[in-house]
């Protein structure tokens, strides 16, 4: 049967609540109860409401279905095993094993999941991903579900969501919030307060449906409903958690715990037996997705000597490369300081404002890099430390996001710390599989632009906020991984290594030690990571092992360490005189502040001389 | 006079006006628009409601006034002139500039200053925090006065707080919201539409008064009103940006611009000329504040070899810890799991369960170290790169917590990536100032959880899930920026530097190696920052420069390199085999995840075997 009828959904529904417990227990951890709780809403979704080609996962034309409460996963995975995309030995001996794709929370190393969940509050952000992509990008029919817990209705992530789902009017989500009152240690907040629940969803734009979450009749309705609507729908769930098992229905101290064997026993026989129940629920129309045509990428060119912040080329090279068509671009309402301006100018079709809430910024990338587009999300360096858990859940998302952080470092000058990027090189490094760029001019930034593009994983540009002199030529290459030695001769005796505005220090420290007739070689570290270990090595046996390197930065975790641990791995140690902002800076101008932290040209020739004098 | 009347009132709002754009202009930089839109409510504010000891900004009884919206700095500076604490030279000439206490954003080196502002969305978590304190741990009737901007609305952390003061009943808090309409770049998402914004705070549980912001009189009752409400109030005040100069006002363009002067000279005339204006607001009664006795911490001990968590020890020392009256703690909601609960059990009335949102977690320790209090806030490692963001700008606001992250690394098994801490070491090494400290049996732990309460700055502990023995005596000591040599001989070859899991995970390597005939040190580096410098080197020298690190976290930032750059600053390099978890784990046993990432016992005897065969 393609769609099943709502006696049959039952049976489905019972399964699921089986294989949760047999998964779960067979494994010896997991999340039974959280599961039992939503198995009714779920199995009437799968059965009759989601529309999805289960042969065929990357059909354009899915719906989609992401567990925001991503420790349901026993749930989600015996749907797998209902579809008849997983097989009962892999559920029973892979969930939670080592090596397994079954883990214990939902990643897209399964084909039928677009991202992963386990930090709450992140798969609805992601959703309005999809579903923004679905409505303004492809213009495709899909539909994308979430089921949310109600624990991370406290997290202000998910009124983000809810924000900008109504602001964007995105009819095509709906969040199915399982409100089953019990959170990790004790009740929830609000409890079964529905009607709060319902207050806050409409206060936020949404079409709020309170129902019976274990009526098959209300559910079917509801998400009936949710598919005519004319903006996005949130249907409140009333359920118990561990429903349809007497012994922790409703019950405290159940969370995340798997039932022991003989209890499991007792619940199966309770929910009715082992089934084996297959869905074959609705599969979608085939659609034709829009194609945006590529047109070729002509990046700006700069004439060396031209003072240009690397916000602005960063900006004149995404609209550039948004001749692409699968390049959009989105930011956090900063977007004339960034320079995300200039792409919107360029292609309003595909810039979307997210407005101040850099958490629903990033899970609007990665949403529309499930959908297979080329997002640049912009804001100020120092606002990405809002999104951290964002940009690490991104990571294991396998998601293909480009970031862009403006305004680095003490150079900023007159706003003060709290506007400062001082940590962000840290964070990005610490990102499994990142990629962390730092131009040092107009010319790298916007051939460095057109590289994100095409790079995997977590992408990430630090630029500047002031205008430094253009280095290099419009023809130069900037291979990621790579360097350049901007200054170099055979008797250098020291090598000062900086990137961005840390760079034009080194220059001018070059000059200031010329005058003393010592000759320093100068490597322009753009890509901090991967880093170009050999240049490194090569430099240093070059300058007598003697290394100036300076950031703007806090000391941990950037530029400095990236160098020590490159050198190391190298097995080529060196003198490295570290230079690094380390106190708490204030306001002031930005040679003023880069002086006051140790970072100027004046500090770096101070500390070169100090190398060759040793 | 004691009270101004409102006819003195729009004469202080003028001048409010009149010297933001005078000290903006003369700074050639700041928000001179956005600091008139809010100049009615503020003057009213100052003159007849907050209750304020200019003379004594540490008299308990204070009222407290946060700038939420930081970037209005003009607008509070301006009301500490009038309020007669810095000069109208002070002002003119220091605003923004180098080593002023004047800076960009307020920060608390002004001592009329509670927190650093400027990322929008975290002076009212701040707020909750004071406001919690003054209600459940001070029992003062002191208030806490919130002004907020209408972006800043879309911050999902402004709706934690909304949530957590409705939850905790706070009619000590008034949120004032500068509904000007226009953001950085153009219109807010929601412009002038004030009743969607008192549908929102409606629902999430507060009092809403919607005002238009520049009618002196409807602004006083509102203030009246929220000081006798039963829950805490947000007044939705309609105003003008620029208002009060016709050339900029509520016209697009003026976002954090200076007027130039000679604009600023038709400014001042337009608002009628630079006025003398000082102000002589109410003051706070006298109150006794609160004095909760310390009685004597005695630590929990453990008996060497048992086996417990850290993550328990940290629990229990927590609890004993809170002898102490003044110490306080916080949960996000997994309080079984950093066992946190064993300090509720004991001292449930300084126990605060914020629920899941870790921003708001954060926000309300600062706002209790705002207040005096030493507090504790918990949650796992990986969920706190969700508030990465207020930890960095808690450096700034100079505020005193302690932070614990429980489920450190790969360890946790079966859970997987998202419930894993990988980043943690390096996002909080990087923050200004910050203690780091990593135990790895429970004795230490418990001596180190009594350290931080006297630690300033941000104190982050990590601790890890399983059970591991415990190492150490229960009189040994641990001294911050310590570490420990917990085994060695005369003819050791080889330094093992682990912590947490990875040092029990040396130890076995030590015994793998003494079998091969190869002596090794172990070091249990508990104080990843500071660090023990002087023991690196010792034990570096005294084994043949040959050190193996390894670190249940990512490469970058971590222990690894924390080493590096001790030893480089030591100027003593050495041949460091640095092994840290360098792929994206899945689900498994601990050991299986630990032999997988390459930090096991095994991996550790064979990269010592490596160096010293090399």
């Amino acid at each position: 049967m393609t769609v099943q009828a709502l006696t049959d959904v039952r049976e489905l529904a019972q399964q699921l609540r089986v294989d949760s417990i047999r998964c779960s227990t067979s494994a010896g951890s997991g999340h039974p109860t959280s599961s039992m709780s939503a198995a009714d809403l779920m199995a009437v979704l799968l059965a009759r409401h989601l529309r999805y080609d289960w042969r065929n996962p990357r059909d354009p034309a899915n719906d989609h279905l992401i567990f925001s409460k991503g420790h349901a996963s026993p749930l989600l995975y015996s749907m797998f095993k209902a579809a008849g995309v997983i097989s009962d030995p892999e559920l029973m001996t892979g969930y939670r094993r080592y090596e397994s794709v079954l883990e214990g929370h939902p990643t897209p190393v399964l084909p039928w999941v677009d991202v992963a969940t386990g930090s709450l509050g992140q798969g609805l952000p992601d959703g309005v991903g999809v579903a923004l992509a679905g409505r303004y990008l492809d213009e495709l029919p899909f539909r994308v579900w979430v089921l949310c817990g109600d624990s991370e209705m406290a997290e202000g992530s998910m009124w983000e969501a809810f924000d900008k789902a109504s602001y964007y009017r995105l009819s095509n989500l709906t969040a199915i919030v399982d409100v089953n009152r019990l959170g990790q240690r004790g009740p929830t907040e609000l409890g079964w307060d529905i009607d709060t629940y319902v207050r806050r969803v409409e206060g936020f734009g949404c079409q709020a449906i309170p129902i019976d979450g274990h009526d098959l009749g209300e559910i079917d309705k509801a998400l009936s409903r949710a598919a005519e609507a004319d903006r996005p729908t949130v249907i409140l769930a009333r359920t118990r958690k561990g429903r349809g098992f007497d012994e922790v229905e409703d019950r405290e101290g159940w969370h995340g715990r798997p039932l022991p064997p003989e209890m499991a026993e007792r619940a199966i026989l309770e929910l009715g037996g082992d089934r084996h129940v297959r869905v074959s629920g609705p599969t979608p129309e085939e659609v034709s997705p829009r194609v945006r045509p590529d047109e070729e990428v002509v990046l700006p060119r700069y004439e060396p000597g031209a003072k240009v912040a690397t916000r602005k080329a960063f900006g004149e090279a995404l609209a550039a490369v948004g001749a692409r068509g699968n390049v959009v671009a989105l930011d956090g309402e900063v977007g004339n300081s960034t320079h995300t301006e200039d792409f919107e100018k360029a292609h309003p079709e595909r810039y979307f404002e997210i407005y101040i809430c850099e958490q629903q910024l990033i899970g609007a990338a990665v949403g529309m890099s499930v959908r297979g587009y080329i997002p640049f999300a912009a804001t100020f360096a120092a606002f990405f430390t809002r999104a951290y858990d964002f940009v690490r859940m991104s990571a294991i998302s396998r998601a293909n996001i480009r970031l862009c952080g403006s305004h680095a470092g003490v150079e900023i000058g007159a706003d003060g710390p709290s506007q400062m990027g001082l940590e962000d090189l840290a964070m990005m490094r610490a990102v499994n599989g990142s990629t962390v760029l730092y131009p040092s001019d107009a010319t790298s930034a916007a051939f460095l632009v057109r590289e994100m593009a095409d790079r995997e994983g977590v992408v990430y540009m630090r630029t500047t906020r002031g205008a430094y002199p253009v280095l290099y030529g419009p023809d130069e290459t900037f291979p990621v991984g790579g360097s350049k030695v901007v200054r170099s001769s055979r008797r250098d005796q020291v090598t000062l290594i900086g990137a961005g505005v840390t760079l034009h220090n080194c220059l001018a420290a070059a000059d200031q030690l010329a005058a003393d007739g010592i000759a320093a070689r100068v490597l322009d570290l753009y890509s901090v990571q991967p880093i170009d270990t050999r240049a490194l090595v090569k430099a240093a046996a070059a300058t007598g092992d003697r290394l100036v390197v300076v950031e703007d930065h806090y000391p941990a975790g950037g530029i400095g360490e990236a160098v020590l641990e490159a050198l190391n791995e190298a097995g080529h140690p060196a003198r490295v005189a570290h230079l690094a902002v380390r106190g708490l800076p204030g306001s002031g101008t930005p040679a003023e502040l880069m002086d006051g932290a140790g970072i100027s040209a004046g500090h770096v020739a101070r500390a070169a001389r100090e190398l060759v004098a040793a």
